[in-house]
């Protein structure tokens, strides 16, 4: 196994940078460029000040080397990290003097693969260290830190048991097969098939839930020219982002900023308003617009009940006709769902509730007439008004139901795409059990459901597996 | 003395994170925020693992704390080191969650600065904590960390001392001025003065070199359309950067990349041709061009001998007439010289070294004629012909006879002013012991010399010098 070198820190220039050093030479090696205490005998866990030097004894830093000695480390190896003072030429200097010494550059996430490879993290935990950076969130980290922490793949790990279980009694039915002895207690094993899918199915479904979450939401906001989009944008992340002014069709590019809600982020887009136009510039942002009402989970449709509303009602009507959405319930928690593989939910924004409109009546009832079963707010972006309604429904719409602090929420598309399998392979398994077909058959998808559930944790791992897990990596972990 | 946190390593995501609290309450404040084996009691210079929590008890991350007890600490107080997981989420509530507990957020360079104040370091070192932080060759390195570990305050204390033993003198002399006692031997303050004077001007003198240093070089590549500056500028700095055509008028931007030789960093400016032309966007490039000329510190003219070479040479006669450069001689190490407040140096390069070309060697006489002293070379960029040459001669130009190695060189424009000060009182010493003033006029201006150079080490202060110096740094150093 080669010692490898990254620096770990973000890049550019910091008051401190981290060089991490991890591998069975990481003592001997940090011991040639070391100018100090010796560092091949100190305790683990300690911290020393010394000078980490080039091949011709110039110091490169003033330093602080902590020592980690495997196997109680990150990487489960023999560890040095050095806080160097942070400037790009130390950071270059540092790392070409360990590689001078023979250590060769870490790969994206090498640190954490040997973890894995050491046994100090499973593969759903491994996973999780890259989640665990890239998250933004209060929900993504709450997530990728259960996932770190080891109690998601212990949930994991019991199913799995379960599903074990399951094949064993098959298997004991198999080893008497010539006996023509059913041992396995069908309606027992049918049971058991049935709540391990309900849960299978419960948790690859949450995956849509969970890459709102970790990802982030996309919500767009569209309506009229002049509606309030920019007003609402700027309201909703809470600064002057989007360019406001009385003028139809002042936004022509997609304007995006983010804001958390409920511990979520929310990706806001602003979009020109949709109307016909001859202007060149505009017309791009309204096809601009479109493409973003295509992609979006959420789109809050602006209507402006201070201008006439019938023209606004047509271009809606055929608007949501091209771009089919979903209806965000006003009920209660649970019914708002969210799923971005199929359509956009859709919320309606009747805007300025500060100003007078005498046909804000005539309009609610038209909405309700057309979209029934949607949710329909009064709101004025500039006042403030039905601004909490609309962000708690915004929270509990992108939660559809689930929520991150207490439930087992699959992030990632490689888990789900395990799970789906799983989930196909148990699905079978109910349906051979239903015809009563022979053991051995059922015995095959069951063996199936166990093999997809096994490479999530990394109980089942390929070479090939591994290298597209960890090439996502940033270097350094 | 408050209690202060900020995160130390590069903005952005990475693989670790730093968080930093120092103060007298750092255990006490981390104590609050720790879950994990208690950190009040453990020795210094060690590292945990364990939890930081927000107030509400839920784990922000699982991280590494190292302790450094004071006065054994960077700033000299108690100071605990987070080593997180580099997602921005994490890094900012960890920092809430200290700020929370109570401490306050840092402001620019105040570790640095409680660094200083506790005597860990002096003005000058602290000062140089900032510049090996932003140094981005080993020249400004080299420098950086002369300056960090002493050796430059030392040798400016020694240069103190012996004014202060002129000022003694001096102040012995005025002990008995009723006597009208000369005790003070004027012969020896006056050879006393000259030394120091010598020293003190040496010093001031080498900061342009010193920023030259720490900076970077600006060299501008100049010429007619074609004339091969582009291939010059890819060849300098080792990658394509610049377009390259057989077009006349291809660059119009200014295109800037860096290159570090012998150890100093240059910034290479490659610009429009010079010639007429209708072309407007070649116009304002070639505008662009002519101001980079009056801010470069040394000027590369490139003249196309395949080309008729007398209107290039009537060209360059007009344009070095406007922007009066001086010449680079091609002699020893020394003669070179580099002072970017005045006027900047010129070198000729004739380009195309590998092509045909009879004009050649009347060019070549002709431009030895014109500009006497220059340095004249045959290159070609294409082939790497007379690189080398120019190469050394670049880094014997920009060190102007300084070894950063070996010399101490003024990089800072504080301690430039301090000395110019300093050198300009001695100045006056001088004069006075020549024209043989009474000590007390002599003395005064001896006193503002041991003040100017105080203020370069930090024996003299005053809380705005303070406030200028690390407001300059970043936050978390």
């Amino acid at each position: 196994m080669s010692t490898i070198v990254a620096i770990s820190t973000p890049p550019g220039i910091g008051g401190i940078a981290v060089v991490r050093i991890s591998g069975p030479d990481a003592l001997a090696i940090t011991g040639k460029v070391w100018r100090g205490r010796s560092l091949s005998d100190v305790a683990s866990h300690s911290a020393h000040l010394g000078s980490i030097v080039d091949k011709n004894g110039d110091v490169i830093d003033r330093c602080i080397a902590t020592v980690f000695r495997g196997p109680r480390s990150f990487t489960g190896e023999d560890t040095v990290e050095f806080s160097l003072h942070g400037s790009r030429w130390i950071q270059r200097k540092a790392v070409d003097a360990l590689i001078e010494a023979g250590a060769v550059p870490a790969g994206p996430g090498e640190f954490t693969q040997r973890a894995f490879l050491n046994g100090r993290l499973d593969l759903a935990q491994a996973e999780a260290v890259s989640d665990v950076i890239a998250s933004s969130s209060r929900a993504a980290h709450t997530l990728a830190m259960r996932q770190l922490d080891g109690s998601f793949s212990r949930k994991l790990e019991d199913l799995r048991q379960q599903i074990i279980s399951l094949a064993s009694l098959l298997e004991l039915e198999l080893d008497f097969s010539e006996e023509e002895v059913e041992f396995a207690d069908r309606k027992q094993l049918q049971d058991l098939t049935d709540s391990t899918m309900a849960l299978v199915t419960r948790l690859a479904s949450s995956y849509s839930s969970g890459r709102a979450f970790k990802e982030g939401v996309p919500v767009v906001i569209a309506g009229a020219p002049n509606a309030g989009k920019s007003t609402l944008l700027n309201r909703m992340v809470d600064r002057d982002k989007a360019i406001v002014s009385d003028i139809p069709g002042t936004t022509r590019d997609v304007i995006e900023d983010t804001a958390e809600i409920g511990g979520i982020l929310f990706r806001f887009l602003d979009t020109a308003g949709l109307r016909d136009t001859d202007d060149t510039v505009e017309r791009i942002g309204i096809d601009k617009a479109r493409n973003e009402l295509r992609n979006a989970a959420i789109v809050l449709w602006l209507i402006d009940p201070t201008t006439p509303i019938h023209p606004q009602l047509e271009r809606m009507a055929a608007e949501t006709e091209y771009f089919p959405m979903g209806a965000v319930s006003s009920g209660e928690e649970g019914k708002a769902r969210i799923d971005s593989n199929t359509t956009a939910n859709l919320m309606i924004l009747i805007t300025k509730a500060d100003k007078e409109a005498p046909n804000r009546a005539e309009l609610l009832k038209a909405l309700e007439a057309k979209y029934p079963g949607t949710t329909i707010l009064n709101i004025s972006a500039t006042e403030g008004e039905g601004i909490d309604i609309l962000k708690d429904t915004l929270a509990r719409t992108a939660t559809a139901g689930h929520n991150p602090d207490s439930e087992l929420i699959i992030t990632n598309a490689r888990h789900h795409a395990a799970l789906t399998s799983a989930g196909a392979a148990l699905d079978r398994v109910k349906h051979a059990l239903a015809e009563s077909l022979p053991a051995d058959l059922i015995a095959q998808d069951v063996r199936e459901a166990i093999h997809h559930l096994g490479l999530v944790t990394g109980t089942i791992t390929t070479p090939d597996l591994l290298t597209t897990i960890f090439t996502r990596f940033c270097i350094g972990k």
